[in-house]
């Protein structure tokens, strides 16, 4: 058994490049009293890593000299803990390496539920996001027009497909013409502008006659700075998340805000998905019926190595990705 | 009789000045079919007004050539229709004018309240919106820190005051120390900071020593920016206005938006004192059963003569005003 682990060697100013990391071998850790020894089977890349990189957010801050924090799925290798046993497969707050020691308290024992892929994707913090933020903050009714930007990223995804079984007009946000075409004809929403086209605006009012009725944001900066021009009397921005805001030294406000958010009446709400964790019996039941009936599809993009996760994430941040980004360290166990 | 009336010559690009209008000598106007004849007893000086010269809002734009708009109280003096007499106290969408036609059916009728100018601040649209955006849309509750930004304006002084009656600690901000003195002094807010001081982030901490919970906006811009950083979360920003941003022609938006409302989980909600018409007799017993208790002092800034409502709206901008201010055209009728 070899351990391997990625520290971030410099903390990114301006964009986050591969010279911020470095791979290194490690010790294998030994599990103390309490402590769990863990494999790493799949890691999860998000914008938000990038966000921990810029001081605290709901997260104490990342530093240089640490090993890149991440959550993961991970099989139980040793137990010290009568609270788990080997074999057993947990979501834990560990970190991009091979092998991790954890106190058996602060993980959390998951389903048997294959391939454990799902567990990041739509049954996991992608799919609870889409859900509670759409439908506990934003509360769409049929009828009403939906929009999201990120549309084809980890969570926008799920918010158009729960959007459509519920009966709303959606439209999403993507880069690039061809990602916006599989947003269109892959997840079946009823169209998709593209934010690098320079009509944007034009587009937008295009695709939604009727107006926005609900903005899920994952984006910030200017998408949202557009996206408030095409809301309706009454809408709701769901702010998720502003991945446009993470990666620069000079982020850049919406200039219409509070302007519009005054004149139209607008209801701008903030959420983390853990706010709703009560709910998630709920959520994930939801979710699990309209996989079933086939109205959501489920979409994962999935990077082989440890040693890839930093590219991952650098391509995450450019938006390479459709659908849920993960890096996978080892196969599912049996 | 004399009629005369303030045009805009020119709308403004950049900040307004005396420049941009001009006064003239006008036929007296007469009212025709279900009209009535209007004398311009009070008109409200708003920083709403300069945000109108700047596009459509909530109403049209306002152009260059226009007489311009004005929120009045008038005196009818001569009624083509059976649902006013001569006599009647009335609140109308009028001009800078002594005398104006309007149709019977678009003015409301006032209650029989001395002095009149009582219907311009406390139990009128400032009053009433901040009433109805405290209590409605930011829901205080005992205990909670209400922070409120231009505290000596016509709303900022009656949400601090309404905030304080419902057991709440006030924070205002306003314009220099001199006002931030009477702020505390005259209006017994807890503290006031002054935005103008370089250090306003430390003093607004300082302040608040338990965060704010709900954050009252009249001015956006940087104002804004800095009192996102003290939010607790789950706070609630009350989206009034913007009057940082209407008199320039290079808005700014807070660089902190929606970053910010993502990690505190904030709720930003804009309003417009119409929206809760419904519960206008509901805040205005509760604007009456304070004032008659000494818990609101009603504060009121009234500006002689129409030749004067240039500068008035100018000086109200550069925020000169302590209270409500309105341009006083002719006296109360007996």
């Amino acid at each position: 058994m070899k351990n391997r682990q990625v520290l971030i060697s410099e903390l990114p100013t301006e964009a986050l490049t591969l010279e911020h990391y470095t791979m290194q071998d490690a010790e294998m850790p030994v599990p103390g009293e309490g402590e769990v020894l863990l494999r790493t089977i799949l890691m999860s890349i998000d914008a938000a890593n990038r966000a921990w990189m810029k001081g605290a957010t709901y997260r104490a801050a990342v530093n240089a000299g640490d090993v890149m924090p991440t959550y993961s799925l991970c099989e139980v290798i040793e137990s010290n803990s009568p609270r788990l046993t080997k074999g057993d497969v947990v979501a834990a707050e560990s970190v991009w390496a091979d092998y991790t020691t954890c106190n058996a308290r602060q993980v959390q024992k998951l389903p048997d539920v294959r391939p454990l892929s799902n567990l990041m994707s739509v049954y996991g913090i992608p799919g609870k996001t889409a859900f509670h933020g759409l439908v506990n903050v934003g509360r769409p009714v049929a009828g009403e027009t939906v929009l999201v930007s990120a549309a084809a990223g980890s969570v926008g995804v799920y918010v158009g497909q729960i959007a459509k079984a519920l009966g709303c007009r959606v439209v999403g946000i993507a880069g690039g013409p061809e990602k916006c075409e599989w947003v269109v004809e892959t997840l079946g929403f009823d169209a998709c502008v593209d934010y690098r086209d320079p009509n944007m605006f034009k587009q937008l009012r295009a695709a939604c006659p009727d107006g926005v009725d609900i903005y899920f944001d994952n984006v910030g900066g200017q998408v949202l700075e557009t996206a408030l021009f095409v809301m309706n009397e009454k809408g709701r921005v769901v702010c998720c998340g502003a991945i446009s805001q993470y990666d620069t030294a000079a982020p850049t406000g919406p200039r219409n805000l509070p302007g519009l958010v005054v004149v139209k009446r607008l209801r701008m709400e903030g959420f983390i998905v853990m706010d709703f964790a009560d709910q998630d019996a709920v959520a994930l039941r939801a979710l699990r019926t309209w996989v079933e009936a086939g109205q959501i599809i489920v979409l994962e993009d999935i990077v082989e190595g440890l040693e890839n996760a930093p590219a991952a994430l650098i391509g995450l941040l450019a938006g390479d990705n459709k659908g849920k980004r993960m890096v996978r360290v080892a196969p599912d166990p049996e």
